[in-house]
């Protein structure tokens, strides 16, 4: 044990238990690409075979897309104190175009390394960083328009392509409802050429810094699965470097797909060092957090030279994607004078009170170039920051905001020119019938770069439940093609998020990302809501539970009213008791109707033909009655 | 005490206490009508003035509308052994239309008035019923359509016109967002001749028995404030009368607009009649779940003689509006068989089962005319159950379902034939993008008549959470016309709800419903919305909890990170701390816009013409550089 009074993370960080256990009745499954390093994790969960009164069938597993990582496959050995192990280094490599730096490039991480007493804090393992090499551009968007298909593509095609290429074996892709995706471009069939194609045209990123090898590629656009983040962070007020690590892989086992570190506390190069090499999922940051608290809160204080070290700080960690509010022009800030709610963004704020005082256009925007160049450099993708976002309903799509996502637009077309990836960030607040017009206007703008949104919240009325205020937001905008949804918790507005509230943040999140693909008719997307609605059917309890989002959730409800595992087969349950099961008269009128001939065409009108032989029917009728009173099954 | 052993609930039953808290700095306000009589209740929350270095000025209560009834007026005396005071008697009399019946109509409500065992049981002050006199139809519609404006209609005129008129007062009406209404005719004002021509042509109902005269009256129809539903009742399995007492004051203190007992285990005469007797909203059943009791849980065994008794039972009791599945027509029903999930209905598999069974059409099809002579003559409403309903997003919006619909639209007609009041169910589990064509093709079936809608739930993979699948779907539906949703809480499929899960149930929906408000550009509705925001601009903490659904939670979270009461006022919080307050910064942004002559014109091109002004700009960049120390304030 370590004899210092403040214990050494290095020795004494442990992963959170809750976090590693194995989902039940689910194993953690590795589909083999084209060479052995390509293995992409998916959950498949077991289900019980249909009972005999039911039809008697196997009912095949169920492949779910799968965010959470190592921690839920019991062959790894989780070690906090080490990192994850490397998924991509060995693609990074063979490129051939990056080089381990002898020293970081960051005056500040410099400094934080020579520092002893951030040695009690420090992750022990530090790596030489990757950069490109001279003239090289790293960017998955480069390799792209080269025509080339990354390891990472291919990955990412698997990922995609799993519940499409389920649902085909199976044979139920027709039983899928067509969706409306708004001029999407989905095709029937995920593969490694339509994610380079994706890319390449800017209509997609793949957020995976060289730094970051750990990383298990996922992508962001919206021809893809829509994908939420889930935001983790202390503050100056609260929360340590393990409640952060913990917060990382809580949000990831229950969906979230990347996460972001919005630390703006102490010891942020430290906690966000233990972050990155402890998760399997892209990170991403607000630098102009950190640079503020390096000119000690002082926004005026910010130069170009701070933020730029703190970009290269936090790329050569491994950060994938940077939130950069280079949009806040000076022009619009006045805009937001006459707002009931100002300037809500926190990026949006420090650059605007920065643009005010030096009455110039902030380093952000006149330093865009530079910054691509970073960018390149080691594969980050730009989050364009929304700073002057509708903080409430009042305030949703004005002037400041639409001026803004249209400067936007056009700082996307200079990434693009770099080859550097780029999504776009969105509201915010803003009414149910106010959503389509931003997404439609983002599309526009920004030619189809991803759009990522804060919910949109669509009442400001309800501090404590705003999870459920902007989950019917994020619902809809991702049906009309938003890409990325990024949460909020119910401590919207009123504090910090504990695991309880990350939590729920997050099942509120894959709850409207799904509803979205839904909506949007993904390939496939419609499987796992088949697979537990006959689970439910067929009073398949446990099969239930194992498919939805949250397991855990689902059987503590029914124990409460139930508890007894003898419920678990019951084919009743708490709600209306055995008598008035609609579910099991429903499955006597489908025995009775396939005993007798109804329903088992696909015509309606061969069903509605039969029906009307009335002297037959009357037959039948009594054959029924006289079978009646065997309906209710004993359990 | 009573010496038995088990308690006479007359005696011993008491109210929930937490039912009858004033919210804080709430006071509950009667706005008094053409006569003393019509005293409309509301709810008026005091706001701190702003503080001095936001302006200082003076913050005009807000006045909400209020479900929570004589329960939270301090000044009235609450005794459920009693019941509530009656706010209709003297309307009802007046009319002459009714006669007091020297004794009940339903051979059942005899035969339990006379069993002894039930005396611990039965609520006391048994009044005598209340009917049309012969040839006489006392509902709402039939008024109407004579051209009465009658109290209960002036009554709901005051008490949807609210906000609006409050919104006129403080002159702030032109600040809310135009909606898109989808075609309905909401009107600039609520008058009590708008509120009877929308009864009268049948697009609104008020359901108000004659039997319920304890009713605070309320209109459920598309050009009105989107209303909600809570769902209470026991089963076979759990739930004592206390406990669904409990549930109804707990319910509508949290906002539900009417309340549906869904009781299908003991006692359930008894428990309505405790329930009724306290319950200032209307009260809703499903008459077919009792029948069903009476005839020992056989469906097959129903007749319309029990059911015709049933409804009389009921309808003397005082229940608003009768659930009745009369669109389950026998053609429909083999159209279920290859569903997903069957029949989900209780209602409706218990009438497919009858209709199977007998080879007939049902005798609430056969007997619909007879049971509007009924519902007209106690003033009960129908709501026409959706039998068939989808269970599962694969069913959705099939042929059964729409098929039913179209039966119902007929009903609907001749329900309208006899001036009876009538409102359309609708689903259950409807991706979004299908949402909209269920709202529409109700439209066009039921001319109109009020759509009240369970959910819908958006995707079947997340039980323990359906109360934010279907959250998402009602907000859509309430938007595009729905005009009341029917609540779902997190038990939804897995257990009988508890309290928290009503409030939880209560409060999404409330959600829903007012972001359905917002989108169809109810007038006033904004108005919370606009008051909440600016108290958070402002960090009037107080005001924030308080003008939120649930000013408990919000402050409970509040604490959570910063419990002290300084913090109350404190002009940051805890998710990022003082530095990095937005909210700050921009307060900051304005006072300098205002200070510097921006943004106070109404035109943006003035703002943008005065940022040109370089020279001037470059002179007030350095003054605000000069003061810049002093922009964060010391609590």
């Amino acid at each position: 044990m370590s004899q210092n009074t403040v214990e050494h993370l290095s020795e004494s960080a442990v992963v959170d238990t809750a976090s590693v256990q194995p989902f039940p009745r689910s194993s953690k499954q590795y589909v083999q690409g084209s060479r052995p390093d390509i293995r992409v994790p998916m959950r498949s969960i077991a289900l019980d075979t249909t009972p005999t009164e039911f039809g008697g069938e196997h009912n095949p597993d169920v492949r779910v897309y799968d965010t959470s990582g190592p921690y839920t496959d019991p062959e790894q050995k989780i070690d906090l104190r080490q990192g994850l192990a490397d998924v991509r280094r060995q693609w990074i490599t063979e490129r051939q175009d990056t080089e381990a730096l002898e020293a970081v490039n960051s005056d500040y991480t410099r400094a934080r390394l020579a520092d002893p007493e951030l040695d009690a804090l420090r992750f022990a393992h530090q790596r030489r960083p990757l950069r490109a090499k001279a003239g090289k551009n790293v960017s998955q968007m480069h390799y792209a328009r080269q025509g080339i298909i990354t390891p990472e593509m291919e990955y990412i095609a698997i990922r995609e392509n799993m519940a499409l290429a389920q649902a085909r074996e199976l044979g139920i892709m027709d039983k899928q409802h067509p969706g409306n995706s708004f001029g999407a471009s989905i095709p029937d069939e995920i593969t490694p050429e339509f994610v380079r194609s994706e890319v390449a045209r800017g209509r997609a990123i793949i957020p995976a810094n060289i730094n970051h090898p750990e990383l298990e590629p996922m992508v962001i656009g919206r021809n893809f699965l829509v994908k939420i983040n889930g935001n983790i962070g202390n503050s100056a007020l609260s929360s340590s470097i393990e409640e952060e690590v913990e917060k990382l892989t809580w949000g990831t086992r229950w969906g979230a797909d990347t996460i972001m570190d919005l630390s703006t506390g102490k010891n942020i190069h430290e906690t966000r060092e233990w972050i990155i090499r402890n998760s399997h999922v892209p990170i991403g940051t607000v630098p102009i957090y950190q640079a503020l608290e390096k000119v000690g809160g002082v926004a005026e204080d910010l130069t170009w030279e701070i933020f730029r070290d703190t970009l290269i700080e936090q790329a050569e960690q491994g950060v994938d994607y940077f939130t950069i509010h280079a949009g806040v022009l000076l022009r619009y800030v006045p805009l937001t004078a006459k707002r009931v709610t100002g300037i809500v963004s926190r990026g949006g704020s420090i650059m605007a009170k920065w643009c005010l005082a030096h009455h110039k256009e902030s380093f952000l925007y006149t330093h865009f170039e530079d910054i691509c160049e970073i960018m390149k450099a080691y594969d980050v993708s730009f989050s364009l920051g929304d700073g002057l976002r509708p903080g409430s309903i009042a305030d949703a799509n004005d002037e400041a905001q639409f001026g803004e996502l249209e400067t936007l637009g056009e700082l996307t077309q200079i990434a693009w020119k770099h080859d550097v990836q780029c999504m776009i960030e969105g509201p915010g607040h803003v009414p149910m019938h106010m959503i389509k017009e931003n997404m439609d206007k983002q599309l526009e703008c920004c030619g189809e770069a991803p759009f990522y949104t804060l919910g949109p919240l669509t009442t400001d009325i309800a501090p404590g439940y705003d999870h459920i205020t902007s989950g019917i937001g994020a619902a809809m905008i991702g049906w009309y093609g938003c890409a990325m949804l990024c949460y909020v918790t119910p401590k919207e507005h009123l504090g910090l998020p504990n695991k309880d509230d990350v939590k729920e943040g997050i099942i509120t999140y894959k709850i409207a990302a799904h509803a979205a693909d839904l909506a949007k008719g993904h390939p496939g997307a419609q499987l796992r809501d088949d697979a537990l609605s006959k689970a439910r059917f067929e009073f398949r309890w446990e099969d239930q539970f194992n498919l939805g989002l949250d397991p855990d959730t689902a059987r503590e409800y029914h124990d409460e009213t139930l508890p007894k595992d003898s419920a678990k087969v019951a084919h009743f349950c708490s709600m209306c008791g055995p008598k008035f099961c609609s579910m099991k008269i429903s499955q006597e009128v489908r025995e009775y109707a396939a005993d007798n001939g109804f329903g088992v065409s696909d015509s309606g009108e061969d069903v509605i033909r039969m029906i009307d032989v009335e002297a037959e029917m009357q037959a039948k009728a009594q054959e029924f009655r006289d079978t009646g009173a065997e309906l209710y099954h004993k359990v």
